[in-house]
Formats: C-alpha cells, sequence, structure tokens
C-alpha cells in the first residue's frame, strides 16, 4: 500500500469517539438503557464509578445531547438521569460493544497469559 | 429504585472496555478491517495518530488477540499488522460504533452548541 492510503472520515468518527466512546460513557448508557431513569446515587453504586468521575461523564453526556437531567422541585432536590431519543440510538452499538466485551472476556484472558509467557 | 440496583456484569464489561474500548483502538480495528494488512507507518499515516501512541495501541492489541504482528526478515525488517479471528469479531460491534458517530456528529454538535448557550 502506498501514499494514496488515507481515512477521510477517521479525524470525524476520532472526534465522536473522543466523546462518547469512553467506557464510562459506555456504563452509564447500558445502565439507563436497562434501568430506565436513574438517580446519581443509583448509577454511581450500580457502576462502581467515583463520584467525580461520574458528575463529570453525566454532564459530558448531557452536552452530548445523550442524557436527560431532570431536577424535581422537592426537599431535598431530587434529580433524575434518562436517556434522549439520540441516547436511545446511541444504546444499540453501545450494548452490541458491551455484550462482545463480555462474550470474549475469557478468550481475552488466554490471549493475555499466552502474550505475558513468551516475553 | 432500590438497593437492589446492582448491574453484575457492569465489572467485567468495564474491564474489556478498558482494554478494547479507547478510540484509538476502535480506529485500529476499523482501519485494519477496511484495509487488511498494513504496515506500522500506514495505520500511523491513515489515522494521524502518534508514534508512541500507535506503538502502544498496537501493542495492546497484540496482547488481548486481536491484532497480529507479523515480521519479515527482509533488510530493512518488514512488520505487519492484520486482524486475528478474534479481531474480526470485534470488526463488527466497533464499526456501528463508528458508523453511529458519524451519523450523528451534527446532532451532537447542535446539542453541545445550545447546552453551552443555556450556560
Amino acid at each position: 500500500m502506498t501514499d494514496e492510503i488515507h481515512c477521510p472520515d477517521c479525524k470525524r468518527i476520532n472526534e465522536v469517539l473522543s466523546r462518547v466512546g469512553d467506557r464510562w460513557s459506555v456504563l452509564v448508557v447500558i445502565s439507563l438503557a436497562r434501568y430506565g431513569t436513574m438517580r446519581f446515587n443509583e448509577i454511581k453504586k450500580n457502576l462502581g464509578i467515583s463520584q467525580r468521575m461520574l458528575s463529570l461523564t453525566l454532564k459530558q453526556l448531557e452536552r452530548d445531547g445523550l442524557v436527560n437531567r431532570n431536577q424535581y422541585p422537592t426537599i431535598p432536590p431530587k434529580v433524575e438521569y434518562s436517556l434522549t431519543k439520540m441516547g436511545e440510538s446511541f444504546r444499540e452499538p453501545v450494548s452490541a460493544l458491551g455484550y462482545w466485551a463480555l462474550d470474549h472476556l475469557a478468550e481475552i484472558d488466554a490471549a493475555r497469559a499466552a502474550y505475558d509467557k513468551s516475553d
């Protein structure tokens, strides 16, 4: 292969994946897809994610239009998160990736062990 | 929702996504799927990735059993990369995520602009 190799879409794909392709975003989307509406502490407990990282992840997902944040004027204030319509459409490719990961966990572990042994 | 919320698979999904779910891995897999066998510098040029990051990404993908590294005893030595059988199976969910990203780039940009305006 020569100079004419190029990936015209790579820069743009990269741009979006850098926003939505990180693993915490993936797991928050899978959780909201599975459980519907969730409160901050429910997601936090569900994923075992730190307060700071979840706060950051939710803000990014909200900014990208994937997650709705609904605040209710109760005492104490109640804040719930759910997927937007675009978030719902993100669910399918994201779940496929998550399930692929689950299906191949053992095979990856075996590959790693073999690789480390050959060092 | 109450205490019984839990995501029994989350820890394991997280474990794999932390290995294979980063955006550079995604883009390297998409490139190899599209172009077949590639040399280091071809991937580098194709993705606009740094030498160091590509080297690290390829090593991780090789260790995870997703990418084959073939070295030929020529002068200078020729090293080529291609997807393993498991790498091929990873291609589908990864491409779906990449294409979703492309399809929704404009919508995400619009959501971001609206979010930033409301701050």
